[in-house]
C-alpha cells in the first residue's frame, strides 16, 4: 500500500504535462497572429493603465463646508426704511453647507394667540354650523363672523395674508451679496488634507478677488447674481418666488502627480426646474418657509411671522482621488 | 551579425505556434463538452449582462431635499388654549432634510439669570460646606437654602423641573400633520436631472393626494401617523418620549430604458430601536433637546425654556443609476 | 440539403476537440511546475479570499446622528455674572450632526434700526461728499458726522465693534463640557441595524463613562478638551478664534463573523489647518458667525447681536461592511 501512495506522490512531482505545439512557418499567418497580440497589449497599456488608471486605488473624502455671506440689504416699505444684515437674512446663522438667503418676504407683525375670523375667501360661512369639525388644518371655534362671513379660528391673530407676493422682490439687493465658501477635504487612506484655499489663495488675494470661471476659477468668493446666472435661472424670478441651487465642489485628483496640483472646480446647478418656465400644472414652484420671532409686549406673548422666500444653496462636495 | 537579427525578426513574424488538437468523435463526450460550453455562455449572458448589468457604468447623484410640514396643533393646559403652527413646532424652520417635529414639551416660562435653590432631590445639603466646588455641571454659590435643603445655584431661575414627561403627549394631533417632500437628483455624468415630482404628479394631483405604498406610491405628501406606523413604531410612545425615523428615497434607475421610468420609492426605518420595548438598562431612549426663546420684560432679559420631545426625520437619498 | 444540416449538427455534438498533451517525466521540471501552480493557488487563497475578501459583497449604510452637549459655562464680564447653558451655547439647538459650541463672543446689546456714525477708522470722511455711493456693503446716508469724522450709516445701531477678540476666551469652561453622540446605521441589503450604543454600553455604563481611546474606546461621551487635543489643536487658541473639527465614526465590519463584533471606532481630525501656526498671509483663520436675538423694548424693536466664535463639529459616518 505504502509504495503505491509514495509512487503517486513521486509521479505527481515528476510529471509535467504540456500541450504539443505545432510551429507553422507562414508569413501571413505569423503577421496576423503577432498583430492580434500587439493589439491586446496596446489595449491593456492605453486603456486600462493610462485612461482608466486601473492600477490605482481610489478613495472618497471626509469633507466639511463652512459658508459666510457678506452684504447688506435695504428695504423701504411705505416709508419705513430698514436694513437687513447677515444676522437677518441667512437661515441658519451658523454657516452651514445648506442655507437660505432671504430675497423676499411677507411680514405679519404683532400676532398674538387668540380668536379671529379667517381671511375673506377662506372658510366662507353663513352660520355657525358651517364652522364645525375642528379639522387639523385650522382650529375652528364654531362661530361664523358676521362682518367677514368667514369662520372664526383659534390662531395666532391676525392671520397671515399671503395671497400677494411682493413684486419686484423686496431684497433685490441680494444680487450683490457675496458668498465665501471654505471647504476642507481629508482623504483618510492617503493621509492627505486639502482646502479650497489652495496655494496662492492667501489673505491678500481673497481680500479682493471675485470668482469667475475663466479669470479667477479658484477664488472662493462668489457674487450671488453670478451664481444664479451660471445655474441658468433668472435672478428676478428666483428672488421673487424662491428657488434652490446646488453648488458642486469637485475634487478629481491624481495623487501620483504633485498633490499641490489637486485643486477644486466649482459647478452650479439649478434645482427643481426653472420657475420662469410658464407651466400652469407644474407642482410646487419656488421655495419658502415660515419663521417667527417671539417677543413680549405689555405682558402679552407676541410674534412677528415672516413668510420667507429665498434662494436655498446646497453645497455638495464630490471627490474622486486616485493613487498607485 | 546583421543577418542574425534580421533572421530573428523574420522568424518572429513568420512563425505561428498553436497546440496540436485531437478530434475525438464520441457522442457522449461531445454532448457533455457542448453542454458545459453552453452553461458558461448562459451564465455570462444571464448573470453578467442581464442580472448584474456588468456592461453598464454606474453613477451616484447630486441630491437636494426640501421639506414642508402642514397642520396645526392644539393644546389646552390647565385652561390655557393654544395653537401650534409650523413656525412653532418644526426645528429648524427652513425645511431641511433633517428636522424635528415637536410632539411633547416641558415648558419653563419667565426664566431670568439669578440665584435660586436646586430642585428638591438634587444637590441635597445640610450646610453651605456641602455646596462647594463649582463643578462645571452647575455653578454653585456655596449657600445651602434652608427651606428646600438644596444648594443654591447661579442659573436661569427658576430651574427647569423635567422629572415628569406629560402623558398623554401634549401634541398628539401631530399624528395628522402632513409632510411634503421635494427631492431633486442630478446625475452629472449622464447630464440627467430628475425630481420626485415625476411626470403626472402635477399641481392638481398633489393638491389632493396622500402617500400610500400601494394606491399612491408616488404621492410626495405623507401623513405623520402613517410614517410612524410604517417605520414600526407606535405613535403614542414616540410622541411622548421622542424618536428618530429615517426616510430613504431610493432612485434605482436604468437609463438604457426610458428616463421617465426612473421613479423614486420611499422606505421608512425606525432608528435607535423601539422605545416601546421595555428594557430597564437600555441606554438613552427617546429624543429631546432644549430650546430657548428670549425676551425682555421690565428691562430684564428673560427666556422661555422648552424641553422639546419630538420625532426627528432624517431624509436620506440613495441612488444607483446604470447605463451602457 | 437536409441531411447536410443534420450531419453538421450531429458532428457538432459528437465531436470533442482537445489539445494533445505531452507527459514529461522529469523530476526537476515537475517540481518547478507544481511549485508555480501552488504559488498561484496560495495567492488566490491568501490575497483574494482572506486579505481582500474578493468574494464578499459590500454595502454602505443609511446613517443618522444625534448629539447632545452637557455642561454649564460661567462668565464674569465687568462684574456681571452669567451662566451659559446648552440652550445658550449650542447652534443649532436640535442636536444635529453638524453643530457649533460657542467658546467666545463679542456682544452688542440694544441695537435698533437707525442712523449712526461708522466706527472710527472705517469710512473716514471730511465732508458729506465722501459718504456717497450707497454701495451694498453699507447703506450710507451721505452725511459725515463731525464728532467721529466717519460717515453716517443706516444700520442696526450702535454698530458692532469687533476689532478686539476677548483674550482669554470668555467661555474657557467649554473645555469641560461633554458631548454625547448617538449614531444609528442601517445596512439595507443585509437588513442589519447597529447603534454605537453596542452590547454592554447600557444605561449604567454611559452614566459614568468618558471616552478614552485606550481604556474606554466604545464610550460615546466625549470631553471637549479631549476631542480638541486628539485633533491636534490647542484648546485655548481654538476657543479664542474658533475652529472646526471632524469626528469620523468608522464602521468597518465583516458580517461573516458575529454581527455583534461590528463596533464603531472614533477618529478626530482638525480641519482647515491649525490656527496656532503663525502665518501672516494665511487666509481666513478661525470660525465665527453672527447671531441675533430680537426683542421689544418700549415698543421699539431691538436686538442683541452676538458675534459667536466657536468650535464647529462635523460628525461624519463612514461604513464599509462586507459579507459573502
Amino acid at each position: 500500500m505504502k509504495s503505491h501512495i509514495t509512487n503517486a506522490i513521486s509521479d505527481f512531482f515528476c510529471e509535467y504535462e504540456t500541450p504539443r505545439q505545432v510551429l507553422v512557418r507562414n508569413r501571413r499567418v505569423g503577421v496576423v497572429c503577432r498583430l492580434i497580440q500587439l493589439g491586446v497589449l496596446a489595449y491593456i497599456i492605453v486603456w486600462v493603465f493610462i485612461y482608466e488608471k486601473g492600477y490605482q486605488s481610489t478613495d472618497t473624502a471626509v469633507s466639511s463646508v463652512f459658508t459666510k455671506m457678506k452684504g447688506v440689504g435695504y428695504t423701504n416699505v411705505s416709508g419705513e426704511e430698514r436694513v437687513w444684515d447677515v444676522a437677518d437674512y441667512v437661515f441658519p446663522s451658523q454657516g452651514d453647507a445648506s442655507f437660505v438667503v432671504m430675497t423676499n418676504y411677507i411680514i405679519t407683525e404683532g400676532q398674538k394667540m387668540g380668536k379671529c375670523p379667517e381671511l375673506p375667501g377662506k372658510h366662507h360661512c353663513s352660520s355657525g354650523s358651517d364652522c364645525e369639525g375642528g379639522r387639523y388644518k385650522r382650529q375652528m371655534t364654531g362661530v361664523c363672523v358676521n362682518t367677514t362671513k368667514t369662520c372664526e379660528v383659534l390662531a395666532w391673530c391676525p392671520v397671515e395674508d399671503d395671497s400677494k407676493i411682493p413684486d419686484p422682490p423686496l431684497l433685490m439687493s441680494a444680487e450683490n451679496y457675496t458668498l465665501f465658501i471654505k471647504n476642507s477635504v481629508t482623504f483618510p487612506t492617503f493621509k492627505v488634507s486639502r482646502s479650497n484655499l489652495v496655494e496662492g489663495i492667501d489673505k491678500n488675494y481673497i481680500g479682493n478677488c471675485l470668482h469667475d470661471p475663466k479669470t479667477a476659477p479658484l477664488c472662493p468668493i462668489f457674487r450671488l447674481g453670478d451664481i444664479v446666472k451660471m445655474s441658468g435661472f433668472s435672478f428676478e424670478t428666483i428672488a421673487k418666488v424662491g428657488g434652490a441651487i446646488g453648488i458642486v465642489i469637485d475634487w478629481t485628483c491624481n495623487f501620483d502627480v504633485d498633490v499641490r496640483k489637486c485643486k477644486p472646480t466649482y459647478e452650479f446647478h439649478g434645482l427643481y426646474g426653472n420657475p420662469d418656465e410658464k407651466d400652469d400644472v407644474r407642482a410646487s414652484v419656488g421655495y419658502n418657509f415660515r419663521y417667527a420671532k417671539h417677543y413680549l409686549e405689555d405682558k402679552v406673548q407676541k410674534r412677528t411671522l415672516l413668510k420667507v422666500f429665498g434662494i436655498r444653496f446646497d453645497i455638495i462636495v464630490q471627490s474622486l482621488v486616485s493613487h498607485i
